[in-house]
């Protein structure tokens, strides 16, 4: 990690120092870059994420420790979406020096709560000044060899199976962007949308008891990510309207059964897992793992088309919609 | 790597495309992340650059393709500086929508050259649309266990050596800033500045052989990087001025004695290495490796002052004033 603020460094260090560092670890922040040695038996997980002001958060609108939180959480999804286990990330943060004091702390307490919650040690980067707040991290995990479970896994006659409930964050989204009051009144969903949890236990127990063919996170909505693992495995989709877990009208008084349905297709940040399983182990999938529902939402199909049953019977191709909410 | 422009990665995939995929990598582009499996016995580099318009490069004066090459250059130049090799990298990419055809096209051309030269494999990333262009560029290598140089190995009486020449890719940018005429009549430093090559050779011969006691790389310029070096080992340096090898006045009609010392001392972006070697060892240093001068610049001091002994025969505490030319 190197920058003209050899100062910002060192607060960065101090700030994020892990109580026990990993044992695989032989170097962490101060030099030209990190040492890894994953254990025998094992791969290494290599993914990054942009964390942009004004593309993934707002300066003023979201809560530093948030910022702080989610620019780790989304890219340690990405480990979990693998079956995989997050062991130590680099942060590239550029600043405005007018953030370097009380916004830079509370964005650092964010990320140490994140980095212990994840079990995820920071070990360089690159930092250096700048009028956005930019941020990048790269997240280094490990899955024993064999085990990572990608994209292009699923085959014709798989199920498709959801964790949690979709269209939620989006839902926070915005409650935060109304303020203060909405926030109070829908705090699970502003939660989810603020501090997002990767699903890394359930990832985990799909990958090492085999149960999952075929996995991804939910990052841009359900509606962009299934045609995204679809076209990697080279196989089509037929999914239920009605049976695609969501956040209900009574939950909410500005939701209808549509945009509720519409919430859940098209409606980012959810980091919820995406799988598909072989007929002959559908059994072993439970209706919740850890409290969080496990959904059943449909099947894969031979022919490349990605289709929907809606409630009246009637079958349309899913047109991708996912969206971010600041670009539109 | 994932993106609101799927087309982007496919583009970026094909323009980056590798002869020969490396075998510890099963999986690359195109899925939530990528897996490595270093080889036994060696441990993994991990790293990352900014590599930002405005701060690092200017959009309008800097050839895309010069930017392409040097994103990865600067970081792999990290990789050279621990005595390891470089295997593959992520690249996140931030562009204008206008930046998606020529300008893109000839940014991949540099970044694939580079890539091919260094040996080192694209392997996944993330893209986003945004006013201005940020790159980020995380580098993945390889090195024995044991044999990595950090910048903490130095002791008093250790002498201190530099690869190359200093201040010569600072000259190159001055040239690059005048314009075409001035870059034809200093093709030399205007190439160092524009491709800059790590010292990837080097850094392993002087890891392999165990001739280096420490190392870093000369990103920001001999009178900030020194004193990094320096703090990290807890002691201090004697150079001397006359000793520094340099651009001549000669070679340059702007040039002066005295700024070419400046040049040398706070010129950054050279990405030459800074090493210190046991005074036992320093018969095995070459004066020459692969055509490249190494020259002895001065020793390692017990007290923790930085000192450079001018030609006057005085001594002058050393002024970090390595600069990034864009930020003055």
């Amino acid at each position: 990690m190197r920058s003209l603020e050899d100062g910002l460094i060192q607060g960065i260090e101090k700030a994020t120092k892990s109580a026990k560092p990993k044992a695989s670890l032989r170097l962490g922040l101060g030099d030209d870059a990190a040492l890894w040695a994953p254990r025998p038996g094992h791969e290494t997980i290599l993914t990054c994420d942009w964390f942009l002001e004004g593309t993934h958060f707002l300066r003023d609108t979201h809560p530093p420790d948030s910022v702080g939180w989610k620019c780790l959480a989304r890219a340690v999804s990405d480990v979990a979406a693998m079956g995989g286990t997050p062991k130590c990330f680099l942060l590239s943060l550029a600043l405005p020096r007018s953030h370097t004091g009380h916004w830079l702390s509370q964005f650092l307490g964010g990320l140490r709560r994140s980095a212990r919650r994840f079990d995820c040690q920071l070990v360089g980067g690159d930092t250096t000044r700048r009028g956005q707040i930019l941020i990048n991290i790269m997240v280094l995990g490990e899955v024993r060899a064999g085990e990572a479970l990608l994209r292009s896994g699923a085959r014709a006659g798989d199920l498709i199976f959801v964790s949690g409930r979709l269209g939620e964050s989006e839902l926070g989204w915005r409650s935060v962007r109304r303020g203060r009051s909405a926030g109070r009144r829908n705090r699970r969903s502003v939660r989810k949308h603020l501090y997002p949890e990767p699903r890394l236990a359930l990832g985990r127990w799909l990958a090492e008891r085999q149960i999952a063919a075929c996995m991804m996170d939910l990052s841009d909505g359900l509606s962009s990510d299934l045609p995204r693992l679809c076209a990697a495995s080279g196989v089509g989709a037929l999914i239920d309207a009605w049976k695609i877990p969501s956040v209900q009208p009574g939950e909410n008084r500005r939701l209808t059964t549509a945009n509720s349905l519409a919430l859940a297709l098209d409606g980012g940040d959810d980091y919820e897992l995406l799988f598909t399983v072989r007929p002959r182990k559908v059994r072993q999938v439970p209706a919740r793992f850890q409290g969080m529902p496990i959904t059943c939402i449909g099947e894969v199909t031979r022919n490349r088309v990605i289709q929907i049953v809606q409630a009246n019977g009637q079958k349309k191709d899913l047109i991708p919609g996912g969206w971010d909410p600041f670009r539109r």
